[in-house]
C-alpha cells in the first residue's frame, strides 16, 4: 500500500455487513433505525446508510448536524444536551431540516424558544441508570415542568425521551450487558407509563452499541440509535458486541525501530493518531492489537501483539520473538484501535482498501 | 468571551514567561536551547521564540518540519526515529534547511543515504533508561556499526546523541525527577566517554520538561530540548515541574447541564477536545481541573472541581455544592488540561485572551 504515515484503513465490506446486521435487527423488532453518525463522521459512509434505506440520523454536535445537512440529510437528531451558546446554528438548521434537539433543563428550553422562528422537535434526555446526564424517574416533577413549558411554546414540538445506557461499556460479558439493558429499559418504561396518555405518539429512543448488538428484546422501545457498530473496535470485541473479524477499521503504521532484546518494536503511530484510550486485559494495558496486513485488508493473526505504551507519536508494540524477527524497518504494521470513534475523530480521513481517501467532517 | 464551543485559551504572557525561564536556564548552564515545537505546533507561538533569539528547534514529524520550515526556520531536528517511508519529504527538506534526523538502526541509515542528494545531520538515539527506543550503552557495538556507516556515507553528517528521559513523567516529586535525571545523565556520559575522541564536536542533546524545569545541573549535556514547558499542564504541575499558575492554556467549555443531587455538572467538552489522558489523584481520576474564567484570563479557585469522567463530547465535572449552585446553564467553565500537547493537537487552534484565533499546523 502506498502509505507513508499512520493511516486509518476502512473495510467497506465489513461496514456494510455491520450496517445490514443492525438494520435487520431494528426491522425485526419494529424499531425505527436512527444510526448515530458520530463514529464515522463522513459523507461517504453516510451514503452507504442512505443506499440501505436509512433516512434518520443522530449526531453529537450542531457542527455535525450542519455537515450532514449539507449532504442532504433532513431528519437529524442532535443527541447532546442543547448548548445555548449555539442558538444561531440551531435557528439556521431548524429552517432547513427536521431538527430534533435534546434538552434536560428549563433555561435551555427558554433560550431555545426565544431563538427559534421555525419549529424544532424536542427530546427530553432520560437518565435510565448511566447517570451521565438527563432526568431520572425520580425527577418526574421536573419533567412535568419542562413539558408544560414545551406545550405552551409555539416552536417546540415534544417528540419523546432519549436514553443512553452507556454503562454497558463497562460490561465484560453478555449477561452483564443484559442486566444493564433490562434495568435501563425498566426505568425507561416508567416514562411511558407516566406520559403515554398525555402524548400518544411518544417516542422512546435508545442506543448504545453493546445492547443494540447483543440483545434480542427491546420491550417498549421505539427507536434504536447505536453508532459505534458501523466500525466496532477492540472495546466492543472485549465487551462481546462483535468478533475481532467484524472490526472494520485498522491503522497502518510504519515500523521505525526494533528492540528484540525486550520483544518490542516501535511504530510511527502514537496518542495523536490512536487517542489515549486503552483496555485492561489479562496481559496488561493495550492501546491496540496488531493484525496482519494483507493484499486486500487485514487478517487476525494467531499470535498476540499489542501496543503496550503510547507517547505523542510513538507506539510501543510488544509481541512474540517469532513474529518480531520477521519484521523489516519501514514496513507497515496493522493495528485494530481500542476506540474507533476517537481514532477516526483524530485522523479526519480514511483510506479504503483500494487506497482511495475518504474524507470526514473537516475541522 | 465570544465563544460558543470548546475553545483552547492561550495566555501569551504566561507562555513568554515560561519561555524566558527556560531560555535563561539554558543560558546559565551554557546549553544550546533547542525547544521542541510539538506542543504548540503554531507559527505564531514559534515567532515568540524567534523574537527571544531562538534559532534551533526540534519537531516530532516531517510534516511538522515542513510546517516550520515554511515559516523560515532553518535549523530543524526531527526528534523521532526516521520513517523511511517518507524519504521524499526528507530529501526535499534537506535541500532547504539544516535538517537533522534521528536514527537508531542500519536499514534506516542505508535507505537515507541512498535517498539524499544534499547532506543531513544525524543524531543517534540514545536510550539512557527510558527504554522507549534508542540504543543503550550496552549496545555500543551496534552504535559503532552505525557510525562506521555514517563516516563513509557522503551525505550523512554525524552530530551526536539524543536522549529523552521520558520516565521523569512518572515521577511525583522533585527527588524522584532528580534521581532519574542524574541516572540518565550518567548513562549519557558513557556515550561521551566512548565517542568524544573520535568526534570532538559531539553534541549530547537531552530534553524532557520535568528535568529541564526542576533540575539545576546538567553535567555533560550540550543541548536542552524541552517542549511542553511553553504551556505546561496539570501533569507537569503534579510532577512538580510548574505551579498551577504557570499553566498557559485553559479550555473554555459551555455548561450544558447541572446535577446538584450528585454535585455534578455537564460540560460541552469531551474526549474529542481534551484527549483521554488523565491523572490519578488522591480524589480519583481527573481529566481536567476547573478554574475561574475572568475578564483577562483565568484564576486558580480556592475550591477543587474536576472533570471526573469524559465521553466523546461530554465532560462530567464534580465540585462543591457551594460552587455548583452559582452556575448558570450556558456559561463558560474554564478547565486546565491534563496534557496540553494532546489537547492542542486535537483542537488545532487557540484563542488569545483578547479573542483572536491562533492557527496551528493544519491536518
Amino acid at each position: 500500500m502506498d502509505i507513508s504515515t499512520p493511516t486509518l484503513l476502512l473495510d467497506e465490506e465489513k461496514c456494510r455487513r455491520n450496517l445490514q446486521f443492525m438494520q435487520a435487527k431494528a426491522r425485526r423488532h419494529q424499531l425505527r433505525f436512527r444510526p448515530h453518525f458520530k463514529t464515522h463522521q463522513s459523507h461517504a459512509v453516510g451514503r452507504w446508510f442512505r443506499e440501505a434505506g436509512v433516512d434518520a440520523i443522530a449526531v453529537s454536535s450542531l457542527r455535525m448536524a450542519e455537515y450532514f445537512a449539507a449532504d442532504g440529510w433532513r431528519d437529524i437528531l442532535v443527541a447532546f444536551p442543547l448548548n445555548i451558546r449555539e442558538l444561531d446554528r440551531v435557528r439556521s438548521l431548524a429552517a432547513r431540516t427536521d431538527l430534533q434537539l435534546t434538552v434536560e433543563n428549563l433555561p435551555a428550553l427558554q433560550a431555545l424558544d426565544e431563538a427559534l422562528d421555525q419549529p424544532a422537535g424536542i427530546f427530553i434526555k432520560a437518565d435510565t441508570g448511566y447517570h451521565r446526564t438527563g432526568l431520572a424517574p425520580g425527577q418526574f416533577a421536573v419533567i412535568d415542568g419542562l413539558l408544560d413549558f414545551i406545550d405552551q411554546a409555539a416552536m417546540l414540538q415534544f417528540r419523546g425521551f432519549l436514553a443512553h445506557a452507556g454503562h454497558t461499556y463497562g460490561a465484560r460479558e453478555k449477561a452483564e450487558i443484559s442486566e444493564i439493558h433490562h434495568s435501563s429499559l425498566r426505568a425507561f418504561q416508567l416514562f411511558r407509563e407516566r406520559y403515554q396518555s398525555r402524548y400518544p405518539d411518544l417516542i422512546l429512543s435508545m442506543g448504545d452499541t453493546p445492547s443494540a448488538s447483543t440483545m434480542d428484546d427491546f420491550p417498549g422501545v421505539d427507536e434504536l440509535r447505536p453508532g459505534n457498530f458501523i466500525f466496532y473496535d477492540l472495546t466492543q470485541a472485549q465487551i462481546g458486541s462483535c468478533e475481532l473479524e467484524d472490526i472494520a477499521v485498522a491503522m497502518a503504521c510504519p515500523l521505525v525501530a526494533l528492540h528484540p532484546d525486550r520483544n518490542e518494536a516501535v511504530l510511527y503511530g502514537g496518542a495523536v493518531h490512536f487517542s489515549k484510550d486503552y483496555l485492561e486485559t489479562a496481559r496488561g494495558k493495550t492501546f491496540g492489537k496488531v493484525v496482519e496486513l494483507t493484499e486486500n485488508g487485514w487478517r487476525i493473526p494467531d499470535f498476540e501483539a499489542h501496543i503496550v505504551r503510547l507517547s505523542q507519536e510513538h507506539g510501543i508494540v510488544r509481541g512474540p520473538a517469532s513474529w518480531l524477527e520477521t519484521l523489516q524497518i519501514g514496513e507497515l504494521i496493522g493495528v485494530l484501535p481500542v476506540h474507533s470513534c476517537l481514532t477516526a475523530d483524530i485522523l479526519k480521513e480514511y483510506h479504503t482498501l483500494t487506497g482511495e481517501p475518504i474524507r470526514m467532517m473537516p475541522l
